[in-house]
């Protein structure tokens, strides 16, 4: 397959070296699988077939997986109608048992087939985590007994989402936490590289439902990653990259259902040769929220933003315009669904702030460009600027990162710019 | 309520002194509930307003659960679909999460109404058992935990049929050994009483869909009760009530879906009153073989039920005739689904036992008079014979213990035999 990264030369080099692959042992990796990977027996089996090949090649192997599709849900379900107020702790023991069916159902799948295989859940190994009961998070794994294990070619089928706290009960990660438990293994056994396998390939220059010319790239850095992860391509739990950036694991993202590599989430380092920008995100679950002729004086955003913070209620963007005649006005964008939140707690801090309307937008949409080749490119904002121009998509707010530029625009533009900045940027496919 | 056991002078007492209650707190007891008492979320509901009730009737209380029914059934076949031949520590895996879900469910049912309460899993207390993997035996339970929680009025609830193995895996007691698990949680936490709720009200003199005039029983002691359940009364599982006897821990058999007291199984120094026959219990799945002019010299019986008890065949009854020219009948009853592997094993032997013929006749019905006043009482199948004769019904096979008659007849006669004995031995309700 084509480097996508080929054309740009190395950039400097900087922070730890890469992770050196192990010459005097079998390669070892981790396998993870989301729900609808096994979400029936036949899917199980699929898996197991899958894992089988990864172990005739010489592999050692640890597996993680989530619980049958739609199982969580009904076992949430049941919590939330019994008591919407109830115990974590109860919660956790509840919905953590819809993976030791599947690790379980796997092991005897593997077994059938040959492959030496035995489950195992949090507290066996144990996953050690923090006692904030669902949501927990993972401080240490034993890794001792299974690495010995898959010395002797068994197969370690791990319950992701879930460690044991330190009440000693069982502490699940929160919704997405299988990603995290995979690269949190994969980090406690040394592993050379952890497979996350989901319902798409691997990662994309932009969303190819909305640019059939996007391209699959073969390798992307956890800071990218974890850019695109934040703005809409919503392929791998933010935790898990940050993880994965932390303890240096080398992560790759491909399909359950397809026999072909995946992309690789590596360390900067790793690629050779960088793209500028290796990616287009958008995200249309931001409402902008604006505050008309706020008061010009110092501690006026700290009242702000301070209020949405107590109330737990996230801020992304945030612009404020130049003063002028000692008002000003604020501008920032929160999630869509805390619109109804923000508003109750801003109309609380009216007295102290003093603006005089708030408009509320929740149609915008905010279009972001990702690439580490930026730190040492210049120009890469105002290409973005001039294309979205070009069409006449007005900007609303601007935002930039190191590794980032994001926009946000009418949301009706959505695909346009996209599609605009994909060809602007030279990702469309030969 | 009449006590049924009042008509008959008291026996004479031995054996240990009856469990003495403990007057210097508050009463300790064990509630456990079957799958169809928690096969949804109402059901739930309704065991935790049951197990509030004890509480607030001043009682320590823990509660053991079998898993939402069905639950059980979906995850054993989906073991067998995978492989037949399954690993048991998997298989173990996969199905101790039924009971982790009730559990869960009912902790937090129970604190939605106000009552403390904690799920615990046989790792976490721990409930120690045997290796033998989807059969285990439980041998130890650390129940000084539980018991701190309890005397601060927190409620214990104990997943039933599991506990953990030696090689820190789920270990199940098999089918029906949640009633198990209760009774030896019970004795752990030196409890005054175990409630097993069931979809019957109690114990019965016979079964009242025959006999209508069937009197539910206040009492009935271990060694009766074991009678019972192995004659076909299935309300309580055998081990259960064997574990009960050696640990003299009192059951309570009671409905789950009526308010109203049930049977209790004791020691029979709490028995003041016994009658002479407690019950009359049947039992339609055994079928029976006669061998015929099998060569009567010694050995033969050996050779013959050896080879059954080789291939893990059952043997009930038996019974061999007096000799005549040197040979003799030899009939004995099995279960009817162990048949056509009986009349394997004994066509491999026929060589060694040398008989003319088998006779097979899986139309047979076992008959059984129960109770402890037998031992002080003659006449007891003398009465059991007459009652049979005037109806006509032929007997084909007798078998006695020290509180049992049992006769195999023809399974049609059933119903009138067990009417029959009902009346003859005074048990219809006035």
């Amino acid at each position: 397959m084509l480097d996508p990264l080929a054309n740009i030369p190395r950039a400097k080099r900087g922070g730890t070296a890469p992770q050196t692959q192990k010459q005097d042992q079998m390669p070892r990796i981790v396998m993870k699988f989301g729900g609808t990977s096994v979400a029936n027996l036949d899917r199980i089996r699929d898996v197991a077939q899958r894992v089988k090949r990864e172990v005739d090649a010489g592999n050692q192997v640890a597996v993680v997986l989530s619980a049958m599709a739609g199982t969580t849900n009904q076992l949430v379900g049941w919590c939330q109608a019994l008591a919407p107020l109830h115990d974590a702790r109860e919660y956790d023991t509840v919905v953590a048992t819809g993976e030791q069916v599947t690790t379980g159902l796997l092991a005897i799948a593997l077994q059938e087939i040959g492959i030496e295989a035995r489950s195992w859940q949090g507290w066996q190994i144990p996953i050690r985590t923090d006692n904030a009961h669902g949501k927990a998070r993972i401080l240490s794994i034993d890794g001792a007994d299974l690495i010995a294990r898959m010395g002797r070619r068994q197969v370690a089928v791990v319950s992701g989402f879930q460690g044991l706290a330190p009440d000693n009960r069982i502490a699940t990660l929160g919704r997405g936490g299988s990603d995290t438990s995979a690269v949190a293994l994969a980090a406690a056994l040394k592993a050379d590289r952890c497979d996350i396998y989901t319902d798409v390939d691997g990662i994309y220059t932009t969303d190819p439902r909305i640019v059939p010319q996007a391209r699959k790239l073969a390798k992307i850095s956890y800071e990218e990653m974890l850019e695109l992860a934040s703005v809409g391509a919503k392929v791998l739990q933010s935790r898990s990259v940050e993880l994965a950036m932390n303890e240096r694991v080398r992560v790759q993202v491909l399909s359950s259902f397809e026999d072909k590599p995946g992309t690789l989430v590596v360390d900067e380092d790793e690629i050779v040769e960088k793209e500028i920008v290796s990616g287009i995100a958008y995200a249309r679950d931001e409402a902008k929220i604006t505050l008309r002729r706020v008061a010009d004086r110092p501690g006026i955003a700290a009242t702000i933003f301070g209020k949405l913070a107590e109330e737990n209620i996230n801020v992304d963007m945030i612009v404020q315009n130049i003063s002028a005649d000692g008002t000003t006005d604020m501008t920032f964008t929160i999630g869509k669904t805390d619109l109804p939140r923000t508003h109750a707690a801003l109309l609380a801090i009216r007295e102290q702030v003093g603006w005089t309307d708030v408009l509320e937008d929740p149609n915008v949409a905010k279009i972001s460009v990702v690439g580490v080749g930026m730190r040492s490119h210049a120009g890469v904002a105002n290409t973005m600027f001039r294309a979205l121009a070009d069409k006449a998509i007005n900007i609303q707010v601007i935002s930039t990162s190191e590794i980032k530029v994001s926009v946000l625009i009418g949301a009706e533009y959505t695909e346009l710019a996209v599609r605009a900045l994909h060809t602007a940027y030279g990702l469309d496919a030969a």
